[in-house]
C-alpha cells in the first residue's frame, strides 16, 4: 500500500497534527505517457502555511481531502516516457506520497553526482534561488553596504548572508537562538548575529550593529524585528521581503508602527515577490550558485528529518524556528 | 523695514501661531555679485511640518530663530550680478521675508509670459514633478490599469491623477469632502471619487469603485486611508509614497497592520521618493507638463491666500485639508 497525507483541515493559528490525515492508497498503475516517482526528500516550507487557508494570494489554497503538496526530490522507478529513465532523480511540485505517477510536466532532471540530492530542495532550489534574486534583482547591494538579514539561520537567509558577503558587504544576522548566532559566524561568515529572543533593545541592538545604518534589509520574519530594523534604515535603503513567518498563523490583525512615512523619508524602496517572478532567469541564478558552492563560497545547513510519518510535525517545527537552514524531510 | 517671519518653536502636533515670530529688519543692502529679490508667491507645504521637528529627514531641520523657508517666486529689483536683470522672475528656496539678498545659487528663472507666476510653485514646480515622477519613474502606469490616488485633491495628487488618465488609466480619488469630490470629477476628470471622511467601510469603497483591483496606489497621506487601499491591492501592484500627512502631527507612534505579507502575497512594490531624487531629469519632467498644460490637458487648481502676515495660517490650514490644489501665499 501507497502512504498519502491529505489536507484534513484548514488550521486556525499555529498548525497541529490534526490538520493532516494519513490514509493507505493502492499503489499506483503507470499508464503510457507517464514515469512512477518514489518519493526520496521532502521539503517543507513556511510559505506552505499561507496554501492552508483560503484567502486569495499567490498560489491557489489547498483543498481539504486531497494530498498536501510541496518540492520533492523523486527518483523514477518505472518509466514509460520518453525522456525519463528508471535511476533518474527529479524535482517537481508532488504531492505527499511515497509513489505517485507523472506525466512528466513540472519534473526537472537533477544531477545526483553535481550536488547532493537534497540541496536541490535547498541552495540549488526555491531557498536558494529565493535569497539570490532578492539580492540581485531587488536589493543590488554595492561593496561596503550594510545588510541585515532576518530569519538569519533560515534555508532563504542563511544564504541571502553568504551572498551579501561574497559581495562585499557587512552582514548583520538576526535569528531566535544562541546556537543559530554562533552558526551564522562560524559557519556562515556573518560579521554580526542578534539573538532578538534574548534582545531587549532590538532598535539600539541594530543600531550597535550597524553603526553607518542598514542600507539593505533582506526580511523573511516580519513583525516587531522588521519595525525595529526600519528604525535604523538608510536613505536610499532597500528592502526585499520575501516572508513574514512571524505572522503566518496570526489569527488576529498584526498591529504595528505605519512604516510609510519611515519610507518616504528616507527615499526606501520595499518590494515583496516570490522567486517564481524570476522563473525565466533561473537557469542562470542556479548556474551562479553551482558556481560558489563547487568553489567553497557557500555553505549551507539542512535540517533533516527521517521518516514519511515525520512530515507534518517537521512543517509544524519550522513555526518554533527548529530548523538550522533547510528542513527537509529523508523518506 | 522689511518683514521676516521666524521659526519659534518646534511645535508638538499640528502647528500654531505660537510656532512663528513676525520680525522687521533693515532693508537688506546689495553687494557686488548679489541681486535684490521682491517676494511675490510663496509656497506653504506639508513637507514642511518635517523640517520643523529635530528628527533627521532628507533635509536638515529648521533652525530656532531663524528664518523659515520654502519655494518663492520673487521679482528681481535690483541687481548687481551677472545674468540677472531688473524685472526677471526667479524660484528657490528662499526666507519668508519680503525681500532678500541672494548670489544667485539655487535660483532658476521662469517666464512669467509661458504660464501664470504661482504655476512655477504647483504644477510646474515640485508639486507637478512629484506627481510626474512618481508616476513615470515609479509606477510605470500601463494604459487600462486602476489608480488609486490618497490626497487627489491636493498639489500632487490632482496632477498624478490628471497624468494616469492621459496615461489611459482608470483613476479613483480619495478626498475628505464632497465640495473636493466634485472638484475631482468636474475639473479633473478622475472616474471615481471617495470622501473618506463619509465612508464607513473604505476597504469596500475602493472594492466597488476598483472592481478590478487597484493596480497603483499613488500615496499622498498614510494611515488608515491606505490600510484600506492596500488591501485591495493587486499582484504586481505599485506603490509610490511621497507623503504621508496623516502623520505629520503625530505626538504618539501611528499604529496599524502591518502590510509586509500583504506585499508579499501580492509581489508589491513600494517606494519612498522625494522630488529631488529626479532632479537631474527636472528639465524634462518640465517640458512634458509644460506641453500638456498648453494642449489644455492638464488643468490645476490653486488655493491662493492673500498677504505676508497669512503664511503661518496657510501653512497651518493644510492639515485641515482647507485647500483645494497648491496652497499658495500672495505677497
Amino acid at each position: 500500500m501507497n502512504k498519502v497525507i491529505l489536507f484534513n483541515k484548514r488550521p486556525v493559528g499555529k498548525p497541529t497534527l490534526d490538520d493532516f490525515k494519513f490514509v493507505e492508497e493502492e499503489q499506483p498503475e503507470v499508464a503510457d505517457g507517464q514515469v512512477l516517482l518514489k518519493t526520496l526528500y521532502v521539503s517543507v516550507d513556511p510559505y506552505l502555511r499561507g496554501r492552508m487557508t483560503e484567502a486569495k494570494s499567490y498560489i491557489p489554497p489547498f483543498e481539504l481531502n486531497k494530498p498536501l503538496q510541496s518540492a520533492v526530490v523523486a527518483e523514477v522507478v518505472e518509466s514509460r516516457l520518453e525522456g525519463f529513465k528508471l535511476g533518474d532523480f527529479v524535482t517537481g511540485n508532488l504531492d505527499w506520497k511515497e509513489f505517485q505517477v507523472s506525466n512528466g510536466s513540472g519534473l526537472n532532471k537533477v544531477d545526483g553526482d553535481a550536488a547532493s540530492l537534497s540541496a536541490y530542495l535547498g541552495i540549488l532550489g526555491m531557498t536558494g534561488l529565493t535569497a539570490y534574486f532578492g539580492l540581485t534583482e531587488i536589493a543590488h547591494p554595492k561593496s561596503g553596504e550594510t545588510v541585515v538579514i532576518s530569519g538569519a539561520a533560515g534555508a532563504v537567509g542563511s544564504v541571502a548572508g553568504q551572498i551579501a558577503k561574497i559581495l562585499g558587504c557587512r552582514v548583520i544576522g538576526l535569528a531566535g537562538s544562541e546556537e543559530k548566532i554562533h552558526l551564522l559566524k562560524s559557519k556562515f561568515g556573518f560579521d554580526e548575529g542578534i539573538n532578538y529572543k534574548k534582545t531587549a533593545d532590538m532598535k539600539h541592538a541594530i543600531a550597535e550593529a550597524a553603526p553607518n545604518g542598514v542600507d539593505i534589509y533582506f526580511d523573511n520574519v516580519g513583525g516587531a524585528v522588521s519595525d525595529a530594523v526600519l528604525a535604523n534604515i538608510n536613505k536610499f535603503g532597500r528592502v526585499p521581503l520575501c516572508g513574514s513567518i512571524s505572522n503566518y498563523n496570526d489569527t488576529e490583525v498584526d498591529l504595528g508602527p505605519r512604516i510609510q512615512s519611515t519610507l518616504v523619508k528616507n527615499s526606501v524602496l520595499m518590494q515583496g515577490f516570490i522567486v517564481s517572478n524570476y522563473s525565466t532567469k533561473f537557469k542562470d541564478g542556479m548556474a551562479q550558485l553551482s558556481k560558489w558552492l563547487q568553489e567553497g563560497k557557500l555553505e549551507y545547513a539542512e535540517t533533516v528529518v527521517d521518516g514519511f510519518d515525520q512530515i507534518p510535525q517537521a512543517f509544524i517545527d519550522l513555526f518554533e524556528g527548529k530548523n538550522n537552514g533547510k528542513m527537509v524531510v529523508k523518506i
